[in-house]
């Protein structure tokens, strides 16, 4: 039983076979084939207008180059300050873009207040040459936390942008997650939320290897070619990932796979909470659960071989000594049987 | 028929086969799990001797790192003119090293003239903190003209390495044809001719998507691992990878593969020898053919929808009007009866 | 009358005199003459030891580039928030070592506050790859905030550099001020405490342009020519910044001019205490004086033409509607007239 | 007696003088003191355009920081192969554009051959993502052998970067040498022959440290601006280079000491000529003589004290063994009893 994160589970049988069904016959590489036209255009189908998509090898990568595409001499980049961007990238965006600093913003549930973002905003915009300037806004959707920034969040981060006339860039790893949470269209929680650039994932979600960066302005794509090229991104063999993302989005696969793994942890939150030895941090919006266990809880669960994830806890966060923050994780590999275990595992 | 590049093809089967067996259950992420030491234990074995291999996306990203990895402030790397590094890589090693600078060296047949190299060498030694310093010396194995160093062109590139005290780097995005045609052990071919970094390259032989930055000394590991989360290269689901080498490397398949693709690249070498119509610029080592073609042939390939490259001429071949300068690579996807074909149209 | 920082002033008229009476005759240019070497002989009678002293063009350069000679791939350095690396240069720490990320450290008085800076350095050791690792400490003194940091806390911050093995560096911007506040020699207050690497400035205090990264440790200085000239601060008629150190450093006028600004800065702030239309933020100990001034003074300050900065205000100092930070530095150009000039205005 | 460069100087007594008339007083710091933008404002007086200029520390940064505020991501810069940028810099022009690469343009006495260069821009705009792309040409006046391009090659060279739709740059280190060699007016050899940027030396020419990034579209300064301090090349007490430029264009003062230095390099090239143990490689145009040497004459002239340097060769230029090439550069500091000396030595 794992639940240890959603890059643990391999991939989904109907992506696999798809990648197998590709691998006879020739193509030209480096994107340019017929095929990977073909899924370039499905994904403008699905976002409801043209596009650009540049696959990359990692959601670090597509984040970088997002941000690179977009950085200016002496810029920073506010995001919150959980972001993978500032906590899980190893200072690949700095480095990639060669000076970019990120400037964390504050907020509960691992969503940048307004006000907090707009405070920044205002402040940096005061800076001389000395201090430097804005260059990105970066929203993760879904956050860090698992939660979700609902449509009118979205507009008041995007408003921001527009006010100091930056781009507005989508962290979107686990992209799919957070749309079936918020219930919408993809058009309606990217481009016409003022999303200019989005990291758009499909490895948690069931893929092997299949990141995009998606430019929706289509006249940005002939610079980002050499921004993806000089940073060693361009796949020779890119049908690999096409095939992985025509699967993803045939039938709505991606969509079933991410209310599949949202409703497991909504499941497994449900188990933890009826329990006596565990508390919610907040009830789960996606497919993270973050629950306070007693630590003779997780010495059970690890005695039992259930895989997930000791937290760090936040200073905000009051633990007493018999106490411990978890993550878990579901995925489109969850299985109910393994929630069913759990919950025996637990009662 | 299609003669475009080996990346232009697919994946073998067993690698495809083998990529679907991987793809239930969990395993830990970022190249750590038993399946990724098991296939890193295995790298080892073939290498005969302890290594540390980092998979990377794509040939530019391996060759980049390895050259970060010993890149000195000021430094500048000595390679082929022809070199991957120097012609086909968009500035990527010039970008992720943050300053290296590539000196071309001359020499026939896409291979450093060892004299050259050692006056170019020579030549920086003597310079002082304006001019710059030697950080590297790379060798490609087999080269962009499909030419292989014999062991003892290697070992007096590597003397020369030794002797200016900088590593020797091995672009070896076609490894397995550069060994194949020279008939050695890869341990022959590399660290014991003093090979110290190697990009080893997986997708132009039958993989989809398998390169490794390999460092034949471990003690390297710590600080490379680093380097490659940096630039964005550290796959999640890494056993993706770790299952293409798998098979890859099970039963010599890599071995046979390459024996298939350089043996076809004789027999289409041989047709175009016979034909009244063309002349090889040479006879072909590995599974690259380079030939001078009359134009009227070089139509009626095209119009026969032959795939292959019209390839940029150098200034001291002198072709007559009508002439052209041509490429056909073959790969593990080549097919007996393809040649047949071909040999048909020529003819 | 002008305290709006030290770098408003020009030149002491001694050290203007000899880069004048330096004008004449050849050198060999790029720090190498006998006069540059003679020089940088008297910085290690300063100092009590052989250093190496590299001049670079401007404070951010020295602080930058030191940093740049001890960046580790995935670093991050340890400053306090208000350091100049993080709050004044733009970004050219991030971008000229390709890459480190500064990490604040909170803490009074513009001090890192021991137990925070312990506690970022534990928290960073426990990171993994997607975190990064410390690559240096980075001291200010005297701080922003025109504090010192006594032998006692430099030896406590030392202390933790060694425990996680990583250089300390100084950022000596003003260090002849911060030296006679403390009140030793120039060993006790750096390579005695631990100090790895010094931005040693003459600018602030007198000079034109003279700044210099000192290392202590002088096998470090062949890497160290490289990271210089790669950055373009390598200066050819290097006498002229000889000639600038020659003169401050003789007959201790470093000393003097920084007791000068220090004491009319403790004249000042006590102008100001005794006022009743200001309150110290502290008592200065170097030769800035932050103060709370009613709305009603600054104006009339402004109007009589004194130049000084407003400052902003952080979230912990609570000021009501009528009040405004200020900031006010002396130099060794300020006069006493100018101080009793201040006094009449104020009183 | 000292050929050994210009920048074995000093300072002349009129800009040392200016220099220490500026010590004393106050101004407002970072380039934007009245005093500052008086001396902006005669350099647009003397290039008879409204320009920005931006005080930087070295002429390899003017250079570096140039190329990098028009670097594109993959972009190359096409120079001759002596050029500064490619031979003398370290890296610097990599390093702080942060990737761009120099690809060097043959061409007989230091000039870029016209047709090479354009088949050169030819080349390059067919290059696909993996090549890279033109991103500037850049042209050395005077060139590093001394001699200059005539207003038509400038035209030449500026029609093929307009062409391919690129800046032009020029490195004019020794831009007051060209300038009087060629006899036209500042901007005549500038921006009226497409010049878009131009690095501005004085520091060869009797200044101590005055180099100036000149930008000819003012609407490109906002954004120089963060370049130049992100490389940390602001000065604070800019004014001490605004004193240099201010003494150096006043009164024609910066061409009397190019006429001088160019005149006092003539005299010396015929003194060479006339002896029987030289052959000057040409004459000279500027202030550098280019002339190779019978190695008795080097021994007798190094034995007198002489200095200058020995050369190294081109492969084109055949020496017998008892020959040396060697360079010898005058400066505004020559003065007639050294040529007569000179003369006295080798006769």
């Amino acid at each position: 039983m794992n639940f240890g994160s959603d890059n643990f589970a391999g991939a989904h049988p109907d992506i696999a076979a798809n990648l197998s069904a590709h691998a006879t016959g020739y193509a030209v590489p480096y994107g340019t084939s017929n095929f990977d036209q073909a899924v370039q255009q499905r994904l403008g189908e699905v976002f409801e207008r043209p596009l650009t998509a540049f696959y990359v090898a990692t959601g670090t990568a597509a984040n970088s180059l997002a941000l690179t595409s977009v950085a200016k001499p002496g810029g920073v980049v506010l995001a919150h300050h959980e972001a993978h961007i500032i906590v899980d990238e190893c200072g690949a965006p700095e480095y990639l873009s060669g000076q970019l600093r990120m400037v964390p913003v504050d907020g509960p549930d691992g969503k940048m207040d307004i006000a907090a973002l707009r405070r920044q905003a205002e402040r940096i915009a005061r800076l001389d040459v000395h201090g430097g300037r804005l260059s990105a806004i970066s929203v993760t959707q879904p956050t860090e936390s698992g939660t979700v920034y609902s449509l009118e969040e979205l507009d008041a981060i995007s408003a921001i942008a527009k006010q100091y006339n930056v781009p507005l860039h989508m962290d979107g790893a686990r992209f799919a997650n957070g749309l079936v949470s918020v219930g919408c269209r993809p058009a309606d929680m990217t481009w016409k939320r003022g999303v200019d650039i989005l990291s758009f994932g499909g490895t948690k979600n069931g893929c092997w290897c299949a990141e995009a960066v998606i430019l929706f302005d289509p006249a940005k794509a002939h610079e980002f070619s050499f921004i993806q090229k000089r940073a060693a991104q361009l796949f020779s063999k890119s049908r690999f990932v096409s095939a992985q993302f025509e699967a993803y989005l045939r039938d709505e696969l991606w969509l079933k796979l991410a209310l599949h793994a949202n409703r497991t942890a909504a499941d497994l939150a449900a188990v933890l909470d009826r329990s006596g030895s565990a508390r919610l941090l907040r009830r789960p919006q996606t497919n993270e659960v973050f629950a306070v266990l007693k630590k003779r809880l997780v010495e059970e669960l690890e005695l039992a071989q259930v895989v997930f994830s000791e937290w760090p806890v936040s200073p905000d966060l009051r633990l007493s000594n018999d106490e411990q923050l978890c993550r878990f994780v579901t995925s489109f590999a969850t299985r109910d049987e393994d929630l069913t275990r759990f919950g025996d595992l637990i009662n």
